[in-house]
């Protein structure tokens, strides 16, 4: 059965595009809180998991032996949009464990900040490594390797050790077997994983609440979560939607996009964790899905909640900047 | 009733995502060929209908009188990329009728081939009204106002002329009233009408056939729809699905895609005109599912046949250029 609708497209008052998909709400004890659509169908979780991904990092020793603080620990988060001040910290992250660019192995891509594309254009740059969304993520991979002496190359394998620790956390906080069979490449080159989409709201609630995890695992968990709260731009960049969604709530709220319409989050306060899939892959819908569903869950602060409705209504503007319609979360979510 | 999935994106051997929509094929009598899920839902057509809206260029004599040929008429029925060379045409276009880029009303935005505007960039330069994808049907339509002796300034606007003439022929083509209740503004501020998906299908076969038309439209629907398939990269531009769509098979398809995962084409050969859309807006998918419906209408020429397949099947790669995806049509539409 198809899921619902869960967020509309307007031009005017009609409605011209429309998106399904699922929402998965648990608390830390596996409690399914709410949920819409088929929460078991498997879903790559892409970017939406980085901060799960980097549990290593601390865990290992690396972050405090090089001095991380929050801002490079929300970079380690991060799908950043390239902006000069992420890819010096990027730098300055790699020059710690004695390394540069060419550790890199997460390929090249142009800023996705369209600005800071122009302005490296204008100045006669071509983009680098360091440019690549995920650069923080991987600089984080490269200093977990060196500080624990593993040999860095081809660290973006399924096999290699560094993936191993990163699939080990991704179990064990998921609770969910990631095997060979759920296995694909993630746009960066790393290993990613399709497991049952309610996994992910579990997983983001055991990282908020700490539930089921040793000391050493629930301060790494809670270092990372309040990283990114305290530092929401290094998790992503200027206008973009985790920015708007954590500094709608500074503290208050954890949120972290992915490619292809996935979305998680957790409300420390209420011990939640979501996560949100569009079925069709589009940004746009689960940004919006992930709004309207925090709106929701935290409907007892009526200013905050009519904040993120906002920010689930985006404006759709023509090229001269007249609003003609927007994005609309459907009652199947509000 | 939910459409059926028409587009499966699979990343390794698991759907990542899922794209459902309609298919309309229509022959110029009127007589439905082909239909997929509810094509009798209102759509905007955006972009894709350019070439009906081109008409009143040719049929006020404009087209003539400023000395247009293929490359002119097929920027006029265009979505360009903004690369020089459709700059530079629209540019002359305007000149033509005495006109500059300040007459444009479509707003601005960079070029839409990263080449192109990174190019501009490392230039020093800005984007203006040229750049707009939808430059040359504006040209177009400046340049039929000043032909017709038309005050061209708010040519954009419901009720001035142009958009009088515009949508005449819309109706006229479509068999299909556009009213106020319709109505919405396109990103280059002209009115678009979300009328039935079948109407466009029906449209496309009349442009194809001439059905019912009289000899001055019948002449210039052929002289439109012939420009556009023998200059497409000024249809589109560098790397696009309408140029590839159309050179696979010169003169024998012409395609146009327009925003929100909608897609026209007509079939001359077999007097059909194609409609499609994709519920959920992704280009990715509109694209991919007419190029499996040109593949099936056209499966009695099996190597063209194969190659509008392959076109179908779009591999996702990632950022070091390894395939790790592809887009697959399913058999709902195979």
């Amino acid at each position: 059965m198809a899921n619902p609708v869960l967020v509309e497209v307007l031009r005017g008052a009609i409605v011209e595009s429309a998106h399904r998909g699922a929402v998965a709400v648990f608390d830390g004890d596996g409690k399914p809180v709410w949920e819409i659509g088929d929460t078991t169908k498997p879903v790559f979780p892409r970017s939406a998991v980085k901060a799960i991904q980097a549990l290593p990092l601390i865990e290992s020793g690396a972050a405090d032996a090089y001095g991380f603080g929050n801002r490079e620990l929300a970079l380690a988060c991060a799908s950043h949009s390239g902006e000069p001040a992420h890819v010096e910290l990027a730098r300055s992250m790699l020059a710690k464990a004695g390394l540069d660019q060419s550790a890199l192995e997460c390929g090249t891509h142009w800023p996705s900040s369209h600005d800071a594309e122009i302005a490296l254009a204008r100045g006669g740059g071509s983009p680098n490594a360091l440019h690549n969304n995920c650069s923080g993520k991987h600089a984080g991979f490269l200093c977990t390797c060196v500080h624990s002496g593993i040999d860095p190359r081809g660290y973006v394998k399924a096999g290699h050790g560094m993936q191993e620790m990163v699939r080990d956390a991704m179990q064990a906080v998921t609770g969910t077997v990631h095997g060979a069979d759920e296995r694909a490449i993630d746009g960066c080159s790393i290993p990613t994983y399709a497991v049952p989409l309610r996994s992910f709201a579990l997983g983001f609630a055991r990282m908020a609440t700490a539930t089921g995890f040793g000391p050493e695992r629930a301060k790494a968990a809670k270092r990372l979560l309040s990283a990114c709260m305290a530092e929401p731009f290094f998790v992503a960049g200027t206008g973009r939607a985790d920015v708007a969604l954590m500094e709608a709530a500074p503290g208050r709220i954890f949120a972290k996009g992915g490619a292809e319409g996935v979305h998680c989050a957790a409300i420390p306060e209420l011990g939640l964790g979501i996560a949100v899939k569009c079925d069709d892959g589009a940004s746009r819908a689960g940004d919006a899905m992930v709004a309207a569903v925090l709106a929701k869950l935290l409907h007892a602060d009526e200013a905050l909640s009519a904040r993120l409705l906002g920010l689930a209504n985006e404006a759709i503007e023509s090229r001269i900047g007249a609003k003609v319609g927007s994005l609309r979360p459907t009652a199947a979510i509000g």
